[in-house]
């Protein structure tokens, strides 16, 4: 049984859950896999205030008692949709916690499961470009786990990220949060960070945000890959329970 | 904590899901409900081959176990994105499948909360013409429990139901099944049904299948109020747990 820990945040816990139905083989009901979620955002406090040392609460903990929760009900293999929970100061304790407690969860790593498969479907490149929130970048959570796997991670220089791909996000008349849907003008500030990321030598773009693909659902741009993490997770959650369920998908 | 059985069909538990999400009043992540669901499909056989005595065996079994699961989760006001699950011959087994295992469980009926919401928000209307698949039309779900609260209920006639709106939905070129969306065919269809039902003196539309509203987003159609009762749902597990929290809705 696949579990989610779907409150971090609740849209992109059912983002995840309607990524794993549409990367699920299914011609009914019945075929589709068993999937428990639980969204609590309430007990999970803010992940970025925690890794900018603007709150001392590690939400870990929270965490980990959710996912116990999921395994009472039967989950077996666990993901967070949620990329600063990936960071290690936040990721570590969550694998910490699950230890003492003798939990037997296979919790997913969403970025790892990234780095995996830019390996498995284009093995021959090593530089990747990740548009994100100002919290993801400062917190290096993707060279963090990416430059182990081998590869050179690549951000946009911090003026375009204060005032160009962070306002995509937040910016209350046009960002995709406060719109609850991708702008134009959000999409084309986001642009505008693909195109410096290429000229700055990526060769594949991770949207590393839950709400970019909003704005940009492309697989490929310029004849770069474009990874969607939570699609990653959706399909790495579905393979490690039943690997015939997943869908073929050619980037 | 709010309970969904999310697997009769997944995308019908996603759907409340969501609806969950956008009729609660939030400013933050923390700011939503706890919601645990659980979608575990291969185990409900398929409700409408029962209710037309193709199989035999009653899926309230193992919607019980469901339940139960999500009662041991924590939650405690619980609903069912599924019309035909609250046929009598089902919905009453599932009640009574949870009072003999001792659960104090607040199992919210779909089909009475949309009765009760018309009453509260078209007060003076008796009349209501509902939309469904031949399965939801012949097994009597919506007049079974919509004609003790004291309405009178339209169904289209039977040429219709077979040639058009049973299609709109199931039609493998243009059905909102096979396609996954709402094609201007099935919403033509759907409309044609709309139309023989104010006719027949319907006062308002009640969109008695899942996918229907992806095909009549409309609120209001020439002067009837539309209901979708995933919707009304969503709205009366929030009224359950958290009314202050519930977002305002003009009807």
């Amino acid at each position: 049984m696949i579990g989610v820990v779907a409150g971090v945040g609740p849209y992109a816990g059912l983002d995840l859950l309607g990524k794993i139905l549409s990367q699920t083989v299914a011609d009914k009901d019945q075929e589709h896999l068993t999937v428990a979620s639980l969204s609590q955002p309430e007990a999970i406090s803010d992940r970025t205030a925690f890794l900018l040392g603007e709150a001392t609460l590690n939400p870990a903990f929270a965490i980990v008692e959710q996912l116990l929760k999921l395994e009472q009900m039967g989950a077996s293999v666990v993901g967070i949709p949620c990329n600063t929970a990936h960071a290690p100061t936040i990721f570590d304790h969550i694998m910490q916690g699950l230890a003492n407690a003798g939990s037997e969860l296979n919790l997913l790593h969403m970025i790892a499961e990234v780095g995996r498969e830019l390996q498995r479907i284009v093995p021959t490149i090593n530089r990747v470009g990740v548009l994100s929130t100002i919290g993801t970048a400062v917190t290096r959570i993707y060279p963090l786990t990416l430059e182990p796997l081998g590869f050179e991670v690549l951000a946009v220089e911090d003026k375009l990220q204060s005032e160009v791909i962070h306002p995509a996000i937040y910016d209350p008349t046009y960002g995709i949060k406060a719109c609850g849907t991708a702008t134009r003008q959000a999409r084309e500030n986001l642009l505008l960070g693909v195109q410096q990321l290429q000229i700055a030598g990526a060769q594949a773009i991770i949207l590393g945000c839950t709400e970019i693909p909003l704005a940009i659902p492309e697989t490929h741009i310029d004849g770069m890959v474009v990874i969607d993490p939570a699609l990653i997770l959706a399909r790495a959650l579905i393979s490690a329970v039943d690997p015939d369920r997943l869908v073929d998908r050619p980037f």
